[in-house]
């Protein structure tokens, strides 16, 4: 995985954060964001879009948020704890809504199955970051 | 200012929330995004560049959040208040951090001194668009 | 405007570019992402969702893309003529056919007619840019 | 593989778009934008800063581009083949150009030299795409 390569290949100290911790929320945040994007593109095509319109915003938001999230945690230099904690907290308020919103069309809709399953991944991870941030 | 033709031409109800302090919030957070953008690019023309390090990555990761921040401000459909708030609040963090960051170069700096009014500027914008969703 | 200002600021030479055209070109960028995101929005709330979902998409593919360009012509540390012209180029096409879609709601949709504006204002700036590149 | 998954999932024709060259490519934006913002961030942190100023600009407008593609790449519903070509030559010439300037310093740091093979991978998954789709 090119995420773990590009933090050991860091110059400077990392801190006490763990790695594979931290290593596994920006994977999980990036795959979110593509999830989402794809999700939102495919209730697009759905003959039932107009139920769908909450979902594709759903979406969109979880997309934008887990990118900010993956590009922050992709930055060691000048570390800022509360901004850090601040974007996951938004990040993992956003996969949940996306989540429960995607699940309700889960059983209809097999691109909402798999995206509810990245958001639930990602809001995780998030959270086991920021316990692991302390 | 099309930030406020649009909302004006949104179909769908707004809910409660004032227009202005919205409108106002987006305009900031693009404003923002932008300047963070281009001071962490004239950071990397300047002499002192090795202690503009730490103003780079603020810049950069207030970029980020702005962005994302203006558009999910942009979205009304769904809305979702404590998505909202959350990322409000991940923004006005990342604003106050890279106002501060900015602001210790100011002097030295003009592209420092500007950017740092964006950010206050748009953290300013943020605190009010929460206080305002109530 | 916030655009010039930080252009003005910037501390190296900006190579022969005419400032007026770069920064109406940044500008025409952020405004065009933001109502491309707005009425990717506002169709989700329309009754006629069906018949819009090809100008949604539109608008998310031409948002990215104004997006990224308005961020590469915000940075001006190691230009690269041949980047900038890919981007710019990208970005007019994606403006060009945002605004034929957008174009064919316009009588039914105000923001459609809006957005369809905010695409023909960045199509031109991108290809004036491009010409003052040579 | 998340993106394979998704593409599986769309419910409308992909069209004649070969899926494991799409799903190759979205995931090569990916990784390179993961890898250029993590480079981008490693260079701030290195003694010889002021040499690698151009190369955090080439990472970051890389990054921004693969981004933007990977975006447009996961969206089919009212596929359009100029844009998505005109947004895959941009991150073509984008990987081409922050590659050749992260392997002048590939030697040296160990992250140019991971973020430069991210650059290699991704431009020939977007020339492959370009050729895939005719």
């Amino acid at each position: 995985m090119r995420v773990t390569e590009m933090l050991r290949a860091y110059p400077a100290d990392l801190g006490r954060v763990d790695r594979k911790t931290l290593a596994d929320c920006i994977q999980a945040c990036l795959e979110c964001a593509q999830a989402c994007t794809a999700c939102a593109d495919a209730c697009l095509s759905e003959q039932n879009l107009r139920e769908l319109a909450k979902c594709v915003r759903s979406d969109l938001d979880c997309a934008d948020l887990c990118q900010a999230t993956a590009r922050i945690l992709s930055r060691h230099t000048g570390y800022d704890a509360n901004l850090t904690r601040a974007a996951l907290e938004a990040c993992a308020v956003a996969c949940r809504s996306c989540g429960n919103e995607c699940e309700r069309h889960a059983n209809a809709h097999e691109h909402c199955r798999i995206c509810a399953q990245a958001c639930r991944d990602c809001e995780r991870a998030c959270r086991d970051l920021i316990d692991a941030l302390g």
